[in-house]
């Protein structure tokens, strides 16, 4: 079993409206909503991956039903403040409008924490850290939580960017998996180099167009995809779901990096983060190169 | 007691963000978030008044507890479908998202329709209708509710426009509140009389800077406020609580316009729909001006 934590998920509303003019009364004439943040969309791709997730994380009592849906077991522990919403007005562009999101109280974080070593003592396969964290938690949330479970010999894979991951990586996670950028945002040098310097046992970094660069268990990888696209929220949350799903099965590193960089280009491709086209992913696979070097 | 029937609530949101550029992912500083609609407005207003109101329509479970607060007696009826937000961006200009609204099923409006009868079996001395119908309510639905109440001798008022209004006036309400611009879709020629023919038995019209004009129990009323201000909808929802709240209290008419006015007046000038300051209120009642012609 694959532990998803979304400790920020959000309720993202879609709307497409005809144009965006600022200063006008706009009627909205499609609504979608659905489910989101970084964990939220793992849990998506690992249940399209037949590896289903339990997902945890915090939700307010009125976003707790609309943050679950029939394909995630989602457990949210309840908060006072309200779940954060993003609203993505379309109109040929994209706008997105990003609310702040909660502020998370001390005893809040107390449940969470008590139910997630809960259920770590029924030994999870590997434990998916995913996102930004809510106000009221502190930097080092992550670092906890990866004591916790790589105590009990379970390995976890971290996808943060800023303090959350620099903190994270403190705890030397089993696996980090920050895009370049994000690697970059801990120090100058080499991205791969530079998170594992900053705590990671292993590490994959996805550089867009360049492919994927990963060290794992002391040796170095490089993958490349033909195609490029759209969505790189979705090819990143992907990417960490093959991730997890690969290190879960005890699979061989560079069939898990094949996996993981045709099932990422073929999220990209999709129209909503946490979604992918397996037909899509199946027909890249070949065209994946995985060398060691 | 005064009923408010509100049957297209909406869950208003305020997103306060630097600037609202096209194409950019935007954070948003403040997030203010209320209950809305022309009859939240109407309840709210006569709460502050001190005339509590029965507020119903419609709801789904998720936002009925968002629509509901300490100073509303709210009794949503479920639905299944989804209530409508409205989203406004304030960035110096005000930008207006609105959601289409929930199509409501014939079950959940038989649902309403009896706990509105029985509602008017406790004899309330007035029952204002307000606002937009939802999807999959029959035209004329504020005819249907006006019958039931008016067969009972419990006097309605009607603010609506378009369909709702023509069809609701079928039903030969006792008063009709639309502004000039809703009355003239009525028809041609004076607003007043257009409300009168159209079957309203008593008719308040009002015309922003010009003020009301009112067809009382067969007289005819011109109010003046020497000010005119801000927010248009919060003015005619507080000028419809004051005429209910007037009904209820048997005040005679010129009286009614009066309070009427400066409260419509006041309301115009805070920052929010259905607030007044009392205070405002109260210093622009000497500078109304209410003859009859």
């Amino acid at each position: 079993m694959i532990v998803v934590v979304c400790l920020n998920p959000a309720l993202d509303l879609t709307y497409h409206v005809d144009a965006l003019v600022r200063g006008e009364s706009l009627r909205v004439t499609a609504v979608a909503e659905r489910a989101g943040g970084k964990g939220v969309n793992v849990a998506r791709v690992l249940a399209q991956l037949g590896a289903p997730a339990c997902l945890i994380g915090f939700a307010d009592e009125q976003h707790a039903s609309m943050l679950s849906c029939a394909e995630l077991d989602a457990r949210w522990t309840p908060i006072a403040a309200q779940t954060r919403r993003t609203v993505t007005v379309i109109d040929g562009e994209a706008t997105v409008l990003r609310e702040p999101g909660p502020l998370v109280a001390d005893a809040e974080w107390a449940a969470f924490d008590a139910g997630y070593r809960a259920l770590l003592t029924s030994r999870p396969d590997v434990v998916v850290l995913s996102g930004s964290l809510p106000l009221g938690l502190a930097l080092d949330t992550y670092a906890l939580l990866i004591e916790a479970a790589e105590t009990l010999g379970v390995p976890c894979i971290l996808d943060a960017e800023g303090d959350a991951l620099r903190h994270g990586l403190a705890a030397r996670p089993y696996l980090a998996k920050p895009n370049a950028g994000e690697a970059r945002q801990l120090g100058e040098g080499d991205p791969l180099e530079t998170v594992m310097r900053a705590g990671a046992r292993n590490a994959v970094v996805s550089a867009g167009r360049d492919g994927l660069r990963a060290a794992l268990d002391g040796r170095t990888f490089k993958a490349r995809v033909p195609t490029v696209a759209g969505n790189p929220t979705g090819a990143g949350d992907a990417l960490t779901a093959v991730l997890a799903h690969g290190i879960a099965a005890g699979q061989p590193w560079s069939e898990v990096l094949r996996q993981a960089a045709a099932t990422a280009a073929a999220a990209a491709t999709a129209p909503v983060a946490g979604e992918f086209d397996p037909a899509v992913a199946a027909s890249l696979l070949p065209r994946v190169t995985v060398e060691e070097i």
